[in-house]
């Protein structure tokens, strides 16, 4: 190695895209994470976890927003030339291990949930990282509406354990047939339409933001936003218009109608009164277990990407109010969503293996929480703080540590010989309750001094000396070595 | 899209050196992971978390087994051409998010901790994977041996909060200096001498397998063993030999000596003396906080990788027996390991920022908890089932179902309409305690039947219909509805 490579110099940053989590996250999350899973193990739900890494054949080209231009995966080649990917989200992984284990090893129906971190290679954006975790359950081996309906029914339950609520989340339920459907009624459905469809329904999924003339605007010849800017429509004629917003806007007539409440476009299309009678089954179900509208509700706008999905989806929605980036209130929005995919394992062996699932977006989701006051704050209090004050004595102050970590306690020693100032320092940065002290006079009546930070901490930043401490006594008590644990135990309440 | 392209259908198959984890494993090591955190909270270490991915020239090589000539990194090149890796293991980017928070952030001494999964591009093998998980403690900015012997009692503390006793366990611990001292002193300290080096160390390593005798011949021209196999040594001269077992062998005598009491060569190597005296002070701590010999002994054996460390270094070794890979009766060995790694933070910003820290190997720990049967068997029972009689009254099974799950007990409906057969099926390969049966009979009586299948499951798994089921009545009650979740809940215990 040369000498210029020897001073070589990287500079530490974390790579673009990604980002470090904190103590307080981290131990909020986990609060979260276990309410989840408490939810998910209470409707039969098992846990199974898939590797980060699939041959990038098995996990295919299924991201749920591939129409993205820049949606990609991290990719690698192995050194049998094989390539390999990190999974973009927990689903294809899945859908290889149940058409890996095909042959009886899995109980049919079989319901699993994971949570994991998950990777895209795309651009990053503010709070749009490269790296993120899902919160996944799905049920696979079932087509029947019903375990749409239960995965639903499930989510809501969760929003309610994590203490949104009700009122303040609704699951949004729609059915991809009902938009192949309607795709395929306006003459749209051909793959030389493809760019086109994906513009009627990237239109279709802003109803809320830009209302009924908004999305007829974009549905048509296109719309100019408040800036000035323009955007090009799908341009469908006036009569494609009127089919496609009488689907978007009658979603209560299209939920409570029988058969001939609408039009003969619709009644006659094969997609579209399948999925229609696929949400009718689920509304049943929703009925006679008690999810009312205020819960889960049908919502023709709901799209969730063009890729992937089949049959029923399903959109978690918060709707407290927040900002977006541009400061503008706005509903908080998605944390979740899914639907059934019904093609996924198959793509491997040709047999057709429902399935159905939701997946929530972690972050988000804990972002809501913190916005509505619901995360649960850390129990966890910052450690007693064993103070050094006489270095060849390291082994009373051990077990100072020791007996207040014996009765439960967080507890730490000064690791080093720094001087008091230094030392209290340290002990209001890490937010200490409390600090223990043990100097030679106090040793030689057998005493410890036990001092609430908490009452004087703004002073004792300010404390340089031990000469200085010693004169400073608020909130400070000396007891005999005994009663240490129980004097601790009885400042920290 | 082609007709040839539609129809290919890639191998479900896991990618070579990864696999999917099961239940019982992820809820086993839920608790375990628990376990650690609470021991390692009660020192008052702070969870953080750093990406899975970093740049490449951020993580640097510093793995601590280089040795191996096929040990490498997953890397993938970013659309603005830097080189990204995922991370091998916690230390590397640790170092990156020490030296990027460098400027008065982080407490000093900063003591964190994290789990998390690591990957390793190298040839898989018997219960050698690619992706595995660690759990890391580390303490940075203090350069007191005091950190070190911390960091030491808290893995020997964790492994009894594990539940494995006092005498299965012992952490040993050496010190870097005192090896490279011993090579400066058999004159083999140069970069020439690297290969050498290696090799002595390798087989110092090997004591506890082959003993005196055997490691003398490895230091020497070389071992033929069992099989006729030869394995060339490191080809040092007799005194040279002799040096090395002096140190190898005295571990005793080196830890009480005092500085006459080894040879002269040894005591006027400055970096033997100064790894001495680290190991002196640690072991004083681990003295008076009362941690003995039966607990953390110090063992000149113990190398930790040629790479990376600077100081003190230990492995956490289980003693209980286990069978190696042919079947051989051998000790289970090292569950963990760490040491001091003064310079990897120092790479980036040339300010030395002392550090020393302790990872677990989470897979090889929880195998060794399920060998002595410590690790947590999971208290998460299978679901009650409630079969589906009739498909026009789910509304009615939903209910049941929310009445178990709401006074606490795991339950699912049948998803689906299969005959009752079917259903007892599912159930039985469900592990399900009890299934809930409604037909109409017991409607029309307002009833419901409850049936323990822990008492009949074999019979359970051979009946086909309903009629064969309605004879069989062993471990089965008809209550009224009302009685359901008490009848259940009596029946579970």
């Amino acid at each position: 190695m040369s000498d210029s490579k020897k001073t070589f110099r990287p500079k530490a940053r974390v790579a673009k895209g990604f980002r470090d989590i904190d103590a307080d996250e981290i131990r909020g999350q986990r609060e979260m994470l276990a309410t989840i899973q408490r939810v998910y193990e209470s409707y039969g739900f098992e846990p199974v976890e898939q590797p980060f890494i699939e041959y990038t054949d098995a996990l295919g080209k299924f991201l749920p927003d591939q129409d993205r231009p820049n949606a990609g995966v991290f990719s690698f080649q192995d050194d049998d030339e094989q390539w390999l990917s990190l999974r973009y989200d927990l689903t294809a992984p899945l859908a290889r291990f149940v058409a890996e284990n095909n042959q009886g090893q899995l109980p049919s129906p079989y319901r699993s949930y994971r949570q994991g971190w998950v990777f895209r290679n795309e651009k990053p954006g503010p709070g749009r990282f490269r790296q993120f975790m899902q919160f996944d359950a799905d049920t696979v081996g079932s087509s029947s509406p019903a375990a749409d309906a239960e995965v639903c029914m499930m989510a809501a339950d969760t929003m309610e354990a994590l203490g949104i609520a009700r009122g303040s989340y609704v699951m949004k339920v729609n059915n991809r047939k009902i938009l192949d459907g309607t795709m395929e009624i306006i003459g749209l459905s051909g793959p030389e339409s493809f760019e086109r469809r994906l513009t009627v329904l990237r239109a279709m999924d802003k109803l809320d933001k830009l209302g009924e003339s908004g999305v007829s605007a974009l549905l048509g010849p296109g719309r100019k936003d408040a800036s000035g800017d323009f955007t090009k429509g799908a341009g469908l004629s006036e009569i494609q218009i009127e089919q496609v917003m009488a689907l978007l806007l009658n979603k209560s007539r299209i939920t409570q109608a029988t058969g001939t409440e609408y039009s003969a476009a619709f009644a006659q299309n094969k997609l579209f009164v399948e999925g229609f009678s696929e949400l009718r089954a689920m509304e049943s179900i929703f009925v006679s277990a008690g999810y009312g509208k205020d819960r889960i509700k049908i919502d023709s706008s709901v799209v969730r990407g063009l890729e992937y999905y089949t049959g029923p989806v399903f959109e978690c929605e918060l709707l407290m109010e927040t900002k977006d980036e541009d400061g503008n209130t706005v509903r908080f929005g998605s944390v979740g969503g899914g639907g059934r995919y019904d093609d996924l394992v198959a793509r491997f062996t040709g047999q057709s293996v429902p399935a159905t699932g939701f997946s929530i977006g972690v972050s988000r989701l804990y972002s809501a929480l913190k916005l509505v006051g619901k995360a649960k704050v850390s129990q966890t209090l910052a450690p007693v703080v064993v103070t050094v004050m006489d270095k060849d004595r390291q082994g009373d102050y051990w077990k100072f540590v020791q007996q207040l970590r014996a009765a439960g306690i967080r507890a730490e020693m000064y690791i080093g010989t720094s001087n008091m100032g230094k030392q209290m320092k340290y002990a209001d940065k890490r937010g200490s309750p409390i600090v223990v002290i043990q100097g030679g006079d106090e040793k030689a009546k057998g005493e410890v001094q036990i001092k609430d930070l908490r009452l004087g901490s703004e002073l004792a930043a300010q404390i340089e000396t031990r000469e200085e401490y010693a004169s400073q006594r608020l909130a400070q008590v000396s007891v005999p070595e005994a009663d240490l644990v129980a004097t601790v135990k009885k400042m920290l309440g």
